[in-house]
């Protein structure tokens, strides 16, 4: 066992201004939601702020972290009421953890659990209850949790109207139990929840639902260790990941998950194939359905929330990635690629994908249909290789329900902004309105180091148009391995996609936060400003560069334009002279009683309101 | 004269992988338009890629920079031309710097340059040229310019057709100097170029040519030199800035401006009515007409290329911003509200505007019409007073046309993504489709610290839709002065937001550069893929964190996925075994006659290629 076995602490204590606070629905005290609330300036004269968060325990003062012990198990009351059977856990296999040398072994994580699974007719899955008309403690959960803006807005008299296009989505005033349970029935949203995962503070994704989105971590063969992958999941949800991939390819993989997944309040998700690779050596030609299959249980059992399945990529489609510019991108993609290729036989994965369905059923595992042939660059956009791919995952999906299973559809990529809503629209059209989970799209491939901006653009604007959750791009895309800073700025840049997504859907209640922000800006209340924003340091520290002084925390003006440009103060010292005359409104009408041509007549007054 | 007086050197050399080039249009070797150009790796079997370049002489390791004598001046031999008066300049007063003290005076940049101006009845403008049918040199130039994209794409057989949706845009296949004339005449693109500023390198600002991007520089009270501003232009254009707008606020603004304006090889802007508050010592109720027209004739002396005029904010708006979140957020829309309410009169850049415009005739100094209420919250987007202000400008394009003048309008700000299209499409219609240049705009006000972000998203968009040129917003919008870093950041997002609106628009060879950034990729030519990207130096520190040595740049992996799971390399090896075997398309053939069920029938084939 070496110094890895116990990662090194992770980053705990508050977001900057805020407190972890939690909240239960009507009725239900046994659910405890968590928000973060974020007290306002006394000048405000506005009630503490309470916003969505997906940061666990890390970031609650009262919380005892133990990573020994793993995350607080708040699934445990409602998973033990459904009458799993605990099974005898499978033995951890060499190869599990890459060969690795027994003194470069990862210790797993020591916290004890039970493994569980479901039985054939058993009620297992979020889907199966949610056909079945029953509404899961998740259920609950999930819409307590997704009410928070509207709640915000009804507390606010002032509230902004949500006026937004969602193109066919159907987002509801409130979102009640019955509502997710119906979404989750119709298949147009999943809670991504294995039964052995009891630390999950439950997320639902879903076009009418908040944008989501997801963080990748993972180490390679090249670099990082197990001590900074709990890390990254740690700081990647402190700045809001709902979700969080580990990719790990390397070494000790097993172990290093057992460390994240005990750890994780937020859904984790894989692609078994990676792991399936290193037992065979690296070498695609050997894998095969036994080692795959083996590799399933293994990770399911441990608690995966998702799996990246690749099981569109057909023999018959790799000849039309011959003629891209970048061929096939997804690793998974080219991996059974490979396989058809070498073996001349169409891929394991869609002939076995009954048996796929069954173990993935046992556990609650969700399928995140992957896209093996989605474009690596924008000349490879919306080609034939990635549509044929994503009609066949139309026709897994049906599949898939069939056999209680919970799934979302993976996509691009690559894709220049024209050529955007084609793929949302394709999507949803081929696969029943299953819940789209893109990566990026990339609109330009001319800015390697600011990919989290070439792609955040298409992120905000696929979001807009339906995707459900989007992958998170940093700025070391196609470069290499991101590290803390990175995953950050890529979290940061996805929360922002989101959530321009949410109020340009109309999403009630998602403007409220904006206008926050904006009371703070205009009313020069520094601390609230930066407070309420996505990440509360960086403001902070930008503003401080060059006005570092607490007095300056009050100023009515800031650097960018000193003290005699600042608009807001000018506008402020309008509206107080205003004031003083009895009101702009009023002496408006003052105005228009003297027939002064000043001020407009009514009639043009009301000519351009088409917005 | 204190150590300001010689600004620092400036960054100089060529941007890292490409060396400067000038090329003639055909027929005119007096023309020499500067291009960069990147060698690739042999293996690539390329010709040198070409690219569009804002960077000036700072670039070309054979120019010799001296900050005293200023950037070469190609235009004075076509301005000589054009039979101008040179006039006594007018003398630089104590208020034009502030009234600052001896000891604190900025000296002057000393290169020696004479006053222009054009008489009435003589054409002086690009627009009175373009309505005479006369193409100037400058029109020559921006089509050379402007073809460099499909200069590139006649030259590939590859290339990739252009396949955009423009909305309404007449892109043309080829840009020859008679299409920017009639563009022009028609109002719908403008050649920035005042008379006094012979060392510009002409650019064009329309619709139908390449979106470009404007960056911003300028002390204020509270931080910054001479040095600091002329080395900020310099770097912004290294990046790739099109024009630079001065919005210097503090003392020394007429000498530092001289330094900028004798060193720029770009159009610089500026907010004249921020002069002339400094010149009434910062109390707008001071203002008027006289020293709003001396500082005009200052400016347009100097050579400043565009003004942004406020002017249409006129009194009978400003009650309309009374129930606004953020009120007004334009500096000179804030200052000249307070200057209508304080005399109850209307705004004096309205009521002058006809003066106004012969001022700025007599120089070709163009309009860029301030749009001064312009929304500072998502809020606010799109209400009475924005869109009222805007029918305003519409007015004015008209009269500043007639009076012989360029004209571009401002836009917003911040607006949620639903609400952006009705912004151009409005834009267009009041402004007879004059070129419109809006700040951002930003998507969502949450995210103070990334506004480059939340804005670059609402820029390319906005840039799809037919905006001409995206005004930049740095990471420190909202929170201070940006300093150099930032002034990078910000350019490099508004680039690749211009380019990415380039590319859904369908702009002829765009693709070019993605599609070389691409092979590169895919090739595994790490340096070509630096090199052709906006920021190599970025690209190649990112990639030398975890594979710092030199055998890694031609490695075909990075760190992100390690060499066993590098998706590129696996399909590299599957098309090597595929042409082993005659290709894959040829296997799929026999595939075919053989009758296997592997490969799917033609029909199915051409079904899903809706694209």
């Amino acid at each position: 066992m070496n110094v890895q076995a116990k990662p090194a602490a992770v980053t705990t204590g508050p977001v900057a201004g805020s407190r972890k606070i939690y909240s239960s629905p009507e009725g239900r005290p046994d659910i405890a939601v968590p928000f973060r609330e974020i007290d306002l300036h006394p000048t405000a004269n506005e009630k503490p702020f309470r916003i969505y968060d997906t940061s666990g325990p890390y970031t609650d003062d009262n919380a005892r972290i133990d990573l020994q012990a793993g995350a607080p198990m708040v699934r445990v009351p409602w998973i033990a009421g459904r009458g799993f059977e605990a099974v005898a856990a499978r033995e951890v296999k060499p190869e599990d953890n890459g060969f690795v040398a027994a003194d470069k072994l990862v210790a797993p994580c020591p916290a004890p659990r039970s493994v569980l699974a479901g039985k054939p007719g058993q009620l297992v899955t979020q889907y199966e209850f949610a056909r079945a008309g029953i509404v899961t403690e998740e259920m609950i959960y999930v819409a307590h949790r997704e009410n928070i803006g509207r709640t915000q807005a009804a507390a606010n008299a002032a509230a902004t109207l949500a006026d937004g296009e969602s193109f066919g989505a159907e987002i509801p005033e409130f979102v009640t139990p019955e509502f997710v349970r119906s979404e989750i029935a119709r298949g147009r949203a999943i809670i991504p929840a294995n039964i052995n995962h009891p630390e999950l503070e439950p997320v639902i994704i879903g076009r009418n639902f908040l944008v989501k989105i997801n963080a990748n971590i993972g180490n390679s063969a090249v670099t990082s260790s197990a001590a900074e992958e709990v890390e990254k999941m740690v700081w990647a949800i402190r700045w809001g990941g709902d979700t969080v991939m580990d990719l790990s390819t390397g070494r000790n993989i097993h172990n290093i998950r057992s460390w994240i997944l005990r750890n994780a309040p937020v859904p984790i998700g894989t692609v078994p194939i990676y792991q399936a690779l290193e037992k065979v050596g690296g070498d695609p030609d050997k894998l095969d359905w036994e080692v795959f299959k083996d590799t399933l249980i293994e990770q399911a059992e441990q608690g995966v929330d998702y799996f990246t399945i690749h099981a569109g990529v057909r023999i018959a489609y790799v000849p039309l990635t011959a003629k891209r510019v970048t061929g096939i991108v997804s690793r998974g993609g080219s991996i059974m690629a490979r396989w058809c290729l070498a073996h001349h036989r169409e891929s394991f994965l869609y002939e076995r994908f009954d048996e796929i369905c069954e173990i993935m059923r046992k556990y609650d595992v969700s399928f995140s249909l992957g896209d093996g042939l989605r474009p690596g660059s924008g000349a490879d956009a919306n080609d034939r290789a990635q549509f044929a791919e994503l009609e066949t995952l139309g026709e897994l999906t049906k599949v898939a329900w069939d056999k209680g299973c919970q799934v979302m559809i993976e996509g691009p990529g690559h894709v220049p902004m024209h050529k955007i809503k084609l793929n949302m629209d394709k999507q949803l059209r081929e696969c029943g309105e299953a819940p789209f989970y893109t990566l990026g799209p990339l609109t330009t491939d001319i800015a390697p180091g600011y990919d989290h901006i070439t792609s955040g653009i298409g992120a905000a604007m696929i979001g807009w148009y339906g995707t459900a959750m989007l992958c998170y791009v940093t700025p070391k895309e196609h470069l290499g391995l991101p590290n803390r800073d990175d995953v950050k700025t890529g979290v940061i840049t996805y929360k922002i996609a989101a959530h321009a997504a949410d109020l340009a859907k109309g999403h009630p209640g998602a403007a409220e936060r904006d206008d926050a922000v904006s009371r703070a800006r205009f009313e020069f209340r520094w601390e609230d400003q930066f407070n309420l924003g996505l990440d509360p340091d960086t403001a902070r520290q930008f503003h401080d560069e060059t006005l570092p002084k607490d007095a300056h925390k009050v100023a009515h003006f800031c650097s960018m334009c000193g003290p005699k440009f600042c608009s807001m103060k000018i506008t402020q010292d309008i509206r107080a002279d205003a004031e003083r005359m009895a009101g702009m409104e009023q002496m408006k009408q003052t105005f228009k009683e003297k027939g002064s041509a000043l001020y407009l007549p009514e009639a043009a007054d009301a000519k351009g309101n088409d917005a």
